[in-house]
């Protein structure tokens, strides 16, 4: 018998993947979470039938929605990853010797467990760092705290349905600045630009709207999302990741990677003539 | 009733893609040749069951494989394109005002009539036009005219199986360099990084072997393709495509582009880190 995964990343299109078994099924108050052990990408964590990550892929996406932030800022101490409750963000946030206090907040507290348990990998840094604490929270809420100080926000959500909605709108992006140092910056995972675009419009506007003075978008590879090409949007309040971006500072924290180096920042803001036209940034 | 296409790209993963109706089915000697109308992505054409191309994102391997060597190239005259049946290189090399002769090698002369019938938009420059040529046969033995000289050879074949098999060795490389001026440029298309590592490095060895000085990779995202990472190889004689390009080349002959630019050009060179370590490209 041949078990196969379909996601549909649209109604006419989709990945199939086969599978060796199913790991894990559970339901929490915001959605289904299942872990399944596929023979070409290990283990891969759904949520609501969507994949989240795979062990096969997963650094891809985690080392692009941290390092380039983390390698535009010159100092990075206070670090909050919404969402990512798999603990792979706050994995590669570790790695930086610059951080004192790394928060994730996730407001789903069977993501953190289930991915404890089948992910050590990806979470590895959850448990047993003093540096690193883990707040079972809406992530809303959690900025609305106006004493916290951030030299960096990283939103690693879902797709924006759901309890994540609000996680893509003017209002939390507001917050978010409030919570931001003065030259703090915003990182959100920003869908495919192949099938996202309105998307990927509104949140541009939105995040000009909160008051970021620099929006930029930039691109990578992740096979198993849809259309293989991801976007993450940078959003910052004094440090442009095009200009101010510095190679020896990478040489210097020596940080061990498998996707980003030097080049790959550089040529992950150059976006295809396609995308570049859409959010005028050419 | 649905109707969905099925490519696996690997024995354990795959695609899926709604059909709305078959337009051709064909057989010629060398491989079987099939249209259908997708939703998504409009129509496409398979040989042996396999996606060469979609009308929705045919744009991006035709303008990876020609735009980089012919803006590397200072004057790009007389190109010649291996394989390529379905015109698209073709079209793309005739947008540059420098072409006196493009030659169009395809071993397979149904794959030519099916994409002139069923693919006008991809096709149209291989009828009427005085500058172009298409001639049905091998093109290693193409390649054994020994009085021939190209600025460019651009190696767009199926996958490294079959009649293509011999598109990919040391022995047709060599005949290449041959047929290239003291300047010329070689371009194959190389599959994808994350499942044909092997590939990619036995191609590197082989156009080291046949003489070529300058040999980069270079990526691009296409998502009808397997992991919808794509690569290429870049060979030289003499321009280095990450040293010898000019940015003011690509304004002065203003050709229209959708995935192409400069800052792709520059970041497409740039390889994810586990690519660049397998390559020395870093």
């Amino acid at each position: 018998m041949e078990l196969w995964y379909t996601e549909r990343h649209t109604p006419n299109v989709g990945l199939i993947v086969r599978v060796k078994e199913t790991i894990f099924v559970g339901r929490s108050a915001y959605q289904s979470v299942e872990v399944i052990e596929t023979i070409e990408y290990g283990k891969m964590l759904l949520l609501d039938g969507l994949v989240m990550t795979s062990e096969w892929d997963e650094f891809i996406y985690h080392e692009m929605i941290v390092h380039p932030a983390m390698f535009t800022h010159p100092d990075p101490r206070d670090v909050l990853v919404i969402g990512g409750g798999d603990g792979g963000a706050v994995r590669e946030v570790m790695k930086h010797g610059t951080i004192s206090r790394a928060v994730l907040c996730e407001i789903d507290g069977l993501v953190v467990e289930t991915c404890k348990r089948h992910f050590p990998e990806i979470s590895c840094t959850l448990e047993g760092n003093e540096h690193v604490e883990v707040v079972l929270q809406d992530g809303i809420r959690y900025v609305e705290d106006k004493s916290a100080r951030y030299d960096l926000i990283l939103i690693d959500s879902t797709d924006p349905i759901g309890q994540a909605e609000g996680l893509f709108g003017a209002d939390f992006y507001s917050k978010c600045f409030r919570s931001l140092r003065p030259d703090g910056i915003l990182v959100a995972q920003s869908e495919s630009p192949f099938y996202s675009l309105e998307l990927i419009l509104r949140m541009k506007k939105n995040l000009e709207k909160a008051g970021f003075p620099i929006v930029r978008f930039y691109c990578g590879s992740v096979p198993t999302y849809p259309s293989g090409l991801w976007s993450w949007v940078m959003a910052s309040k004094r440090y442009d990741p095009m200009v101010d971006f510095s190679p020896k500072r990478v040489e210097e924290r020596a940080v061990a990677t498998r996707y980003y180096n030097v080049g790959i920042h550089q040529g992950a803001f150059a976006l295809p003539e396609f995308f570049a036209m859409e959010v005028g940034q050419g």
